[in-house]
């Protein structure tokens, strides 16, 4: 398996300590997630009905302030295993560098895969890729700058996993043009990565094509229960976004006297220029925080916003060790 | 959409009444599932981690008694969707009538699809379909008649949804020699399909595409978390097994003096051959007990078991009017 954050086993493994224990910044999850309340016994024992998958399009299409066309999938990551067969296998040119799933999906697949440097250069690929805003360094791209692209590529996809915060970033009430497709996780932002849910946009076409490949049960009960309940609650959208933003200054503020720098950073998650990423990530470690280094960026340390208050103290503690 | 038991909503669109007043007898889950229990908070949050999903990978070759190769899925319908990438497409057979999920999907994806009548007649395909025990008529083929045949095929894929219950028809115990692939399903047995749980079990090289197909976290944390558990209770299973071999003798039994006659049925459904199946059903509809029919065979009407004795009684009164 790829390198990904959200690897607290093998931290385990190599720090010790319980899993319960461990304060895990190495994914942009939300550590204060959305109540999972109770799901009712039909959620668990009865298939997805066509309506209640059709109420979970209604909830995300008002959480994304769209009208187009969707799909609910089991995560963004089940969109991106799909990509391959959007169309004919060809020359696909991804936004780098960026989440480590698409190049080597689309490699697999028998696509020809370039990563470029800048938006420009993505012009002229029949399948052109873009995480906004990027991960793991919070580069952001407008919205108008995205639809000048469309016309010279193929398919633009653009992942939102971390759009959520900053909906003003979101090309979702675009949606539904040939050629523009938006993917969207739930998990993130809501805090709920171990449900599987989210969800692509775009032309009627495409996403006929992604909902056949994906089957007629795509999404558990319990995804429908909560994600309906969840995308409509648009005050705590509200409040979370906030507090996200404070969070960020927050850690920012917090890892200054390190002197670390910040390299970017998206509401969910902070990348810091450090001296050695991997002796800070030792660090954590043994206080039983967990963060994310990048084998090809020996400098970058990606840290999640801690979530309640003892979370905040045990990182100050580490960090002044 | 293509027809399927536990389309429940549209029920209720033609007949009225709340879904938790109806009786849903039109697919084959257990009406008395596996109890859910608590989820740890740690199993909506995280990503599921690669030792948790070996846990659940440990318990499925425990429950289905394999040493082979494993992978956990989204249901086995989302095995079912990536059987067209399995090998080059060619030549596909199918023993039906059976799942009608299987021949839309292969062909959409290029293959040429035929349908056979009998075992013998799946020789010189490159893929083989075989539904053991077979959905909706209960057929059964011995696992050494399927091995016979696996030298005859490319691929010979068993889906064993409905075996749980008759262990001794299954072949996963065989699985893991070239050219044979088994699928499991969770949430029929255990009683809960809105969890979207299932395995595909197979040679190292196939459960390896199969994989990496599905990406890093195919199943929730929640579908972990109950499958740990519900997998490696024999007690359970057991028990389960004799309640619903018992239960098939309750209801042929009932619907005896109405001159159905038994067609076949695996230990969580009943095939009968009525005099006319969709007025059976709109009849059951009526008491809100609902059932499946099929297009092409419209003496054919299909019932899940009851599960508590108010379901076996709302049954017998419907039955009696």
């Amino acid at each position: 398996m790829r390198e990904h954050g959200g690897n607290l086993d093998h931290a385990q493994q190599r720090f010790g300590g319980r899993a319960e224990a461990w304060i895990d910044l190495s994914t942009g999850i939300n550590r204060l997630p959305y109540p999972v309340g109770e799901i009712d016994a039909h959620h668990w024992q009865a298939l997805p009905s066509r309506s209640e998958i059709e109420a979970l399009h209604q909830a995300a299409r008002h959480a994304y302030r769209t009208s187009a066309p969707i799909v609910a999938m089991g995560g963004a990551q089940a969109a991106i295993q799909l990509l391959p067969q959007l169309a004919p296998r060809g020359r696909a040119r991804i936004l780098a560098p960026t989440y480590n799933e698409y190049a080597p999906i689309l490699s697999a697949a028998g696509w020809e895969v370039e990563e470029v440097g800048a938006l420009d250069a993505l012009a002229g690929a029949n399948l052109a890729i873009v995480v906004n805003p990027n991960n793991p360094d919070g580069r952001r791209h407008a919205p108008k700058d995205l639809l000048a692209l469309l016309p010279h590529v193929g398919y633009l996809v653009i992942d939102e996993s971390f759009v959520d915060a900053v909906p003003d970033v979101s090309l979702a009430s675009e949606a539904g043009e040939r050629g523009l497709l938006i993917l969207r996780s739930f998990g993130k932002f809501y805090g709920l990565a171990g449900l599987r849910l989210g969800f692509a946009i775009g032309h009627a076409d495409d996403i006929g094509k992604i909902a056949a490949a994906s089957g007629p049960w795509p999404v558990s009960g319990a995804a429908i229960a909560i994600g309906c309940r969840a995308l409509r609650d648009d005050a705590w959208a509200k409040a979370t976004s906030a507090r996200l933003a404070r969070d960020c200054v927050r850690l920012d503020d917090m890892v200054q006297p390190r002197g670390w720098t910040l390299v970017g950073g998206a509401p969910l998650f902070r990348l810091y220029e450090t001296a050695d990423a991997l002796a800070a990530q030792e660090k954590f470690a043994r206080g039983q925080i967990w963060s994310r280094v990048f084998a090809q960026k020996p400098t970058w340390l990606r840290l999640g916003l801690p979530g309640s208050e003892p979370e905040w103290l045990r990182l100050a503690e580490v960090l002044a060790r």
